[in-house]
């Protein structure tokens, strides 16, 4: 792959209907980037409910910081996302940029400070160039509109080749409703957090802490089960504002009947946006799924999952379309859990390579060769010994990530 | 790097004296390899003790197996090693396979089948043709000679690109006493467990109980601090055999006053072989030492250090010669071990880069520059929480490695 091209993995734009209660803008603020946008406002309608989900990495941006504290409230005016620049490990520096960000976005938008919502992705420890945000917003607020979302796609992105987006309906009582997401990441993507930026908007009106449990969850059955690398961001940030413009009976709390419909509208926008995310990984010529069943557990099913999915081994044997199964298994038996070698069971491509602990003596290599030259691959293991099951997903591991990686900040 | 190239980090393999008690010879069984040999056979003298650690894989090699149970006499007469395939998962045929192989050893040394111990690398998931290796063991036999150690270590090479040995020599009482060790590995090389394979043989006379606590210490700070690309073989082995040859005071128990000198050694030894297998790391460019400090335990600054040593991020960083300390930080986040980033410090080469959580605005980036251009790449962490520290030592991730594993069994 050479850097600059697009995956061939890549998914095309959705087209992105109006949310009621959203308007965008983009701009170029020249953080890092240059001849391309590098900055997103998102302005809220009034009584915005907001839920989010951040990095459990130890050492977080001051964005993720800031917005903890401002989704104590649970209500949300504005957005600002700028790409460049994580404001990571930038110290004093880095909270006074967050505070000047926000009160500028404030200012502008009439709210207080604290209902400004903040991302930031891109280099980590260079101080953020804040006044350039500051001095770009008000060109940004004079042209909010409510149909840009494919261009605040494009201003979120770095490394990604990209645009990622994806949109459901789902009616509430008579009402239909929308769920949109758009989405950003490529390389520092990890487990067991929620994963890079993502932002998702509805109409529907939900209260935050009904938000607040159904992003979890969702995030935990997309998201979480989704790794690049093995790198956990510090920047790492899933936010979803309600707006409440759709006028469908008031849900008060999470018991209600239509909360399912509204949680499967989320549930399918944040797989997608998952799975483009896994499909730009750096470097990234194949996807790849991993169901694991037969495990004691569900927890213990997604981490053999998860190892398999992060074994260097395992990735760069797709990278050369080899179905080297007894790389798998030294996967499923370096990650810890109960698993009993001659038990053990894998398939590539729906073809058993392996059964009971050895090799399937007569198997057919022909579909399996074909498999593996594809884009999508699937492999499943079973454990046989018990009901545990997970999917989780990854990408091949190939000479673009070294040269992505290698060379980032040069 | 070229397939097929030394690695720039190589070591010489110094002059490895004998050692009463015990002969070599290598050949070549053709079960992979061309051209090369393939097949060692160590004879050991009657009386000799033995210690082992193997991997902590779930799905180990039959060998593995094989050795796990003959360790419990603590007596050895016998090693054969193949390389070319790991006999791992392999069923039935794998456990006949290293039962044919002790027998036919055995017949030839006379001596019980228990008594001789196996080792096996390379592909995973094939039948061992052991007929090849039945049928080439008395031509070995024959030419046994205490003299032949470079042959060996070459005999035990899979990826590795050269071979490694170390030797060191210790006092106990008046007698001088020899320590020498041979290993192998390039690949699949990870930390928690004994890695790869090593053999290690003395001419002490010391019991098999004392041996064993040693090299279970001795492997822990060494091997276990070590890692290339995070995936745990499911063939590791590292046995000690003492022949018992040398005349020195009789040692009973571990807190005899001479078993320090010969730890010592024995730690020197086991050091310098875990090094060896990190500078051959499978396309490693530069040899990385990580030092961790102020952690709240040992045990927790280990996990940190192996988290920054296996971050492809940072690895990458590393092969693009690219003093990327961010990437450090975020490594230390998710280690998800006690960190405070406003207390955090990174260094490297010498050169405090990142102090008290934010970059140090003025530090000299010229000798940071000529440091990253080296082979030899010093990271230090300090976390400022406690008095843990710990060193662990890795390689960076390049092409070289994605060439190599993308086409291992093609």
């Amino acid at each position: 792959m050479t850097a600059g091209a697009v995956s061939p993995l890549a998914c095309p734009l959705p087209v992105l209907p109006e949310i009621e209660g959203v308007r965008l803008a983009v701009g170029s603020a020249g953080i890092r980037y240059q001849g391309r946008t590098d900055l997103l406002l998102a302005e809220l309608a009034p009584g915005t409910q907001v839920a989010g989900v951040f990095t459990r990495n130890r050492c977080p941006g001051a964005p993720v910081d800031w917005c903890r504290s401002a989704l104590k409230s649970g209500k949300a005016r504005a957005l600002v996302v700028n790409a460049g620049n994580a404001n990571v490990f930038t110290g004093r520096a880095g909270v006074e940029a967050t505070t000047a960000t926000a009160r500028a976005a404030a200012a502008l938008i009439g709210c207080r400070e604290k209902s400004v919502f903040l991302a930031s992705t891109g280099v980590i420890g260079q101080v953020l160039p804040h006044q350039k945000l500051v001095d770009a917003l008000p060109g940004l607020h004079d042209k909010l509109r409510a149909d840009t979302w494919a261009d605040a796609a494009r201003a979120i992105m770095t490394t990604d080749t990209f645009a990622k987006a994806a949109t459901r309906t789902a009616r509430i009582g008579e009402t239909e409703i929308r769920v949109t997401g758009i989405a950003k990441g490529s390389g520092m993507i990890a487990p067991d957090m929620a994963t890079m930026l993502a932002f998702v908007f509805t109409d529907a009106a939900i209260p935050a802490p009904v938000l607040q449990a159904l992003l979890a969850r969702g995030v935990a059955g997309s998201f979480n089960r989704t790794t690049v690398d093995s790198d956990t961001s510090t920047s790492d940030t899933v936010l979803l504002f309600a707006t409440g413009r759709a006028r469908h009976k008031k849900i008060t709390d999470r018991s209600d009947k239509w909360v399912k419909p509204f949680a499967e509208a989320l549930n399918a926008v944040l797989q997608d946006l998952a799975l483009m995310v896994v499909r730009d990984g750096e470097g990234a010529q194949k996807l790849v799924r991993i169901d694991v069943s037969g495990a004691t557990s569900r927890a213990s099913a997604t981490r053999i999952g998860m190892a398999i999915a992060n074994s260097p081994l395992v990735k760069t044997a797709i990278a050369g379309e080899d179905a080297n199964w007894g790389r798998i298994v030294m996967a499923v038996g370096k990650a810890g859990e109960p698993a009993d070698r001659d038990r053990l069971c894998v398939s590539i491509g729906g073809v058993t390579m392996a059964r009971d602990g050895a090799v399937v003596p007569d198997y057919d290599e022909t579909p399996v060769v074909a498999h593996m030259r594809g884009r999508e691959i699937e492999i499943a293991v079973d454990l046989q010994l018990g009901s545990g099951r997970a999917t989780v997903w990854t990408c091949d591991l190939t000479h673009g990530y070294i040269d992505i990686n290698g060379a980032y900040r040069s």
